[in-house]
């Protein structure tokens, strides 16, 4: 660990633990919730490394992490950010392979947001030189989560929905479907967006807000028997697209995007339709699947952005240090990921 | 078919479809839905057996039908009920090893609630001589889905949950539970039930109405981690149960006693805890689960009955041409079934 600081520039979350709250992942100031700090330079434990970074993204699990509305607790005084692109610097005992290599991570313990951070071997992803550092900072959360979600409505047909088809994980799906030769049947908000999602590859876009979206739906899904609806927005349209769905239906929860609480009016199709209610989380994703699928995947997943099928639709950029200052309003554009650089 | 009448009486519906209600298994008056009638003998085609009826019993699952609130379309003008017990007078092509034999039965088409019933032959099972005909009447239903649900209790953990536990199934499946080395915590109505379920096998009792009832389940769900939610109410207080669970809780209803619509209030369980929300519907178990091994819970009910470690609890006994009439009254006496005889 030669020529390292001592110290370092973080973005730190100013609460600890769970807020009890639910507002969803939008923010109207951040320093309610972070502050700049000079703090001591982390230090890889036994198969982890120390990652000098390149550049961070900003997921919607971020913001519900940092509002203390995300499946795991806060600790006060440790940088934000679960997600970037950087070089090994130094390793512990075990992760000596990494040494000097470009990685694409998924941080541990204290976050990306930050000069220099620390993650688990395992959770770092070596980048092809043909990955650049911006789509290097996107290359785990969202694609992984994409192929992983699409697999999931493969093994059961070739129809599957997509709420919140614009983010940036929705588009990934849409196109990934398409290229797979399913029928991705997109969600979205607003409706100048549907062509958008018709060229990425969905089979059929339905706008939500429409007072008639619901029996739409019901048209839409009776023609193409949807099996498996990837949602991150659950709210009662998500349970009543859920309701519209045949025989087998999964409704599997990845986000909340809507602070509202759908209520199930149609319990007995899970009992006599053999419908059911889950969830997914890359995270337990990448702790049961095989090394060997998971490498399959990254290749695959490395590939399609070294080749342009996927890319990172960038709405802004902002140094470490505009971060507190500047994120409330970067989120506000739509359509695009924040990138954070040092 | 020599020696049978053209012509039998039965209880039947007296609605088509779907009602688009959800009121649950309560009557108020039966002759809403049910009249007294005069039909043709059904006959048997293949794969299917006539069956002289000795005695049927009445399910919650046949209340919410005759109400139009189940999974199923009612026909108008077809008897009601779906299990009973009787003797094969008449067998369709496959169907001839039955003839003769004192069977249990779920109807098929027309129902149990007739002097001559229809059913598949492979919803037929032989009944042991030491089985009593009562016992006979409720022999398929609710002890093939206690011993179904308790299997998947058991294959995920000692402790899980059991809703309306003062129901015949709930009954059963305290005391298979306590038979089989597992802890199941029984949710009651009635203060004056407690001591009944622990002495059938309950490990831990919680009466509903108690105000602080979802507190005190939180202290049971921490001390004995319960996995499996065997639910038959479904209503919001189910939701909080379920929400109070450990991770990978499964939510399995299997029935909708309560009008209430719960709401989910924290999705996030299920992407970060491993939670998933289902249902279970004997019907589907039958056609999914090899012979062999239906077979084997089926020979294993048998034994209990004949032993006694289970019993049908009575509480009320009507003739077809009561049941119109008396069906009300009698379902308001809480804790034993309504058997029908002939």
């Amino acid at each position: 660990m030669t020529n390292l600081p001592d110290t370092m520039f973080a973005v730190v979350q100013t609460h600890d633990g769970y807020s009890g709250t639910a507002t969803g992942p939008t923010l109207e100031t951040a320093s309610d919730w972070l502050a700049e700090a000079e703090v001591p330079l982390p230090s890889p434990g036994p198969g982890q490394v120390l990652i000098q970074l390149r550049t961070a993204s900003v997921n919607p699990s971020d913001i519900h992490f940092i509002k203390g509305e995300y499946g795991q607790p806060r600790v006060k005084g440790t940088a934000a950010g679960f997600e970037g692109c950087g070089d090994v610097v130094a390793t512990g005992a075990g992760a000596e392979a990494l040494q000097g290599q470009r990685v694409a991570f998924v941080a541990a313990g204290a976050g990306a947001w930050a000069e220099y951070v620390v993650a688990q071997a395992q959770m770092c992803i070596p980048l092809r030189p043909d990955i650049s550092d911006e789509d290097g900072a996107a290359q785990i959360v969202n694609p992984l989560t994409a192929m992983a979600m699409v697999d999931i409505a493969r093994d059961v047909g070739d129809a599957f929905v997509v709420s919140a088809a614009t983010s940036q994980l929705g588009k990934l799906m849409c196109s990934l479907g398409r290229d797979l030769g399913l029928k991705p049947i997109a969600l979205v908000r607003r409706a100048d967006t549907v062509d958008t999602l018709i060229s990425l590859g969905a089979a059929e876009v339905l706008v939500t807000g429409d007072p008639d979206a619901a029996r739409q739906f019901a048209d839409i899904s009776a023609n193409l028997k949807p099996r498996v609806f990837l949602d991150a927005v659950a709210d009662q349209l998500s349970e009543q697209i859920f309701c519209a769905m045949p025989n087998g239906a999964r409704w599997v929860c990845y986000g909340k995007l809507s602070s509202e609480l759908p209520k199930l009016t149609q319990m007995g199709q899970l009992i006599f339709m053999s419908k059911q209610i889950e969830g997914f989380w890359l995270t337990r994703w990448m702790m049961e699947t095989p090394p060997a699928d998971q490498l399959r995947v990254v290749a695959e997943v490395q590939a399609r952005f070294a080749d342009g099928r996927w890319k990172t639709d960038i709405s802004e950029r902002l140094t470490l240090r505009d971060v507190v200052q500047g994120l409330a309003d970067a989120l506000k554009k739509s359509d695009g990921k924040v990138i954070i650089t040092p």
